[in-house]
């Protein structure tokens, strides 16, 4: 099974060019697309789809996740290959959310800011490569599209059963994308916004479980929200709420929290403990 | 065979969490997308492609329909078993044009209010169980995201040959929204816009052969057209048409009636059946 | 193994309509979609995204493409058996780079207008019949919906091994769009956008290899580009790169060349050749 997370939209031939390459080599091949309206270029939309999918699919799934802005530079595609699937992909931070789901992967400095690239080692388990291997590919490539010319023909070689290690050379590190863990101060958690999705929801990395049974109170651009809802048509108009990812979501009653709060990826979000009784 | 209807857009991860969900539980599965693209949380727009799409498909198929604006509170979620296929929904009304469908289905009352739900009794030769059973869910199950934790799932099953009873008790009514039936009055017949389409058509609740071979006029919003016209680049401007669902639409040739004449679902449309000769 | 192309969008039934009737025929059908995001009734955009992309998909692919315009009028519905592919649809160009793409395809004419419809020959090794044998089709058919009445049960058909000669009669002209190729004159070569892609990239009917490794400035609407880039990040905002597609595009850094420059199909690009040193 092959997975495709792309930011190409569906009114031009990208998609199904990448479609037809993987047919063409493994006319058996099952395709499911995750998302072709990754927002252009955007390498953490990218990741934060990707990362909320793969661990849903078999463990034999090949994901190709192609938001590649600088596609004919010298940033590396690369392969890598975990318990939980195999992933191919420009090396640009798409696969940020696979490399923080593995066991073994360490908090994130304070430090780096937000959203901003980084070299981490591959987690222990994992390996990963860079492809290399020129009789993988379609041939001549293009500069401008290795979608379908270099990771579509080696997803659909994965498929039939050729090895990892037939790809290219292997790797020590990928780059990963900064996403500071929500940070403590006194009784207050500090967050980001990490996602804002079709509905208008903010989605943050604060994880739900972290509010334990909290009485909390939620602060974002001078609003202050009070509690925390079960449902979208919970509560007064603007809600906050644990969403289907298990991370708190800032959310409108029957609108669009993003635009009603011009609010964005990487802005802050306070959680107030409030004390008991 | 699994279809989904849902309004989760697809530029985020929730249709491919589905399709995850699914395929790890019967990896055989074929998917088929009806469509990601239901208004947000428009339960009539969910109902009226559903109810345009599950009879062309083979009668085995499983049909899956979110559009589910109340997750997360007390609204049942069912599964109902036709000649025609199974499907699984928030009970809610989106159904509504699969009821509709069924052989018995009696005249709805004029008195009730457009799309008002009311509770219908299980047509005979159907049956229809609430999901109860957890063993067939995902565990544990979010707050805000049934399709993935519940009707994945429970889709999934079935389609490995879990028997419909196992899903959870039976149902003896369901929830349906009232599409008045056009009403007659001397020479004139009045019905409503149920739908409209990607191209701005307006389709109504008026049935093409209700209008035989009577030469017609036909009244929207001010608007009189005269005829109807055979092609979408046949006569006027507005023009009226029988269109593929076997309905009168009125549309714009090279344009948006919907935009147009900012006509929406809901309103009344008018048609006069003239006399002969 | 089937391919859709057609202009339906996919927040309605239509596509799903389509599906149906094929699965519903030949339940084993493997159907990929190439793009139901086609401009509404715009042939030409229709014609490049199939195009571009059948020469992917392996040779007994079934490609159906209906952006139809004309449906209900007379223009006729046909197959072509090509080496590279079968090809069902309206007769009206949506084939166009089908034909272009067949080896004894002769030079446009300068003197016909641009995308202007006209008859050409059948190539040789090619064949074509018109669509109809009712006995293929849904029962009625629609006026307004050949894509799932005719279009959809035939290709179901040929995808269970019905012989083309059984669809209908032999045609020995279908209809392309002009498009004239790129003219030189003196040094200077002139052509034309062909295609505005979904990232804004204005993709022109000049070959990549037409210009060799020859220094150019490439001229649109007033502006001046001088050399062709590598990658969509080199270079000024305005740049000009050899896509994916193999042609001459003129795109913006990080935006939209189509918007910027107000820039559509038709508008003719210049390419001037540089002296060497």
């Amino acid at each position: 099974m092959i997975t495709l997370t792309t930011d190409f939209g569906t009114r031009d031939s990208y998609v199904a060019e990448m479609k037809g390459m993987i047919l063409q080599i493994n006319p058996q091949a099952t395709i499911v697309d995750i998302s072709h309206h990754i927002d252009s270029q955007s390498v953490i939309h990218g990741a934060f789809v990707l990362g909320s999918t793969y661990h849903y699919f078999p463990r034999d799934t090949i994901h190709v996740a192609v938001v590649d802005p600088g596609v004919g530079t010298s940033r590396r595609a690369v392969l890598m290959v975990t318990p939980k699937g195999s992933f191919l992909a420009p090396d640009n931070g798409v696969l940020t959310y696979v490399l923080r789901g593995s066991p073994g992967y360490l908090t994130t400095s304070q430090d780096q800011p937000f959203l901003e690239p980084m070299e981490v080692a591959i987690p222990s388990g994992y390996s990963a490569y860079q492809l290399s291997n020129h009789a993988l590919w379609k041939s001549p490539i293009s500069d401008t599209f290795h979608g379908r010319d270099v990771f579509a023909p080696v997803a659909a070689h994965l498929s039939l059963g050729v090895a990892p290690e037939e790809v290219g050379e292997p790797l020590h590190s990928l780059v990963c994308l900064c996403i500071p863990n929500p940070r403590w101060q006194n009784n207050t958690l500090t967050g980001h916004i990490i996602h804002v999705d079709g509905f208008g929801n903010l989605i943050t990395t604060i994880e739900g479980q972290t509010l334990a049974q909290n009485r909390v109170d939620v602060l974002l651009g001078g609003h202050r929200i009070q509690g925390v809802s079960r449902s979208y048509v919970e509560g007064a108009d603007l809600l906050a709420i644990i969403g289907s990812h298990g991370n708190l979501e800032i959310a409108v009653r029957d609108g669009s929290a993003a635009r009603e709060l011009s609010a964005n990826v990487g802005e802050e979000v306070v959680v107030e403990l409030l004390p008991l009784g």
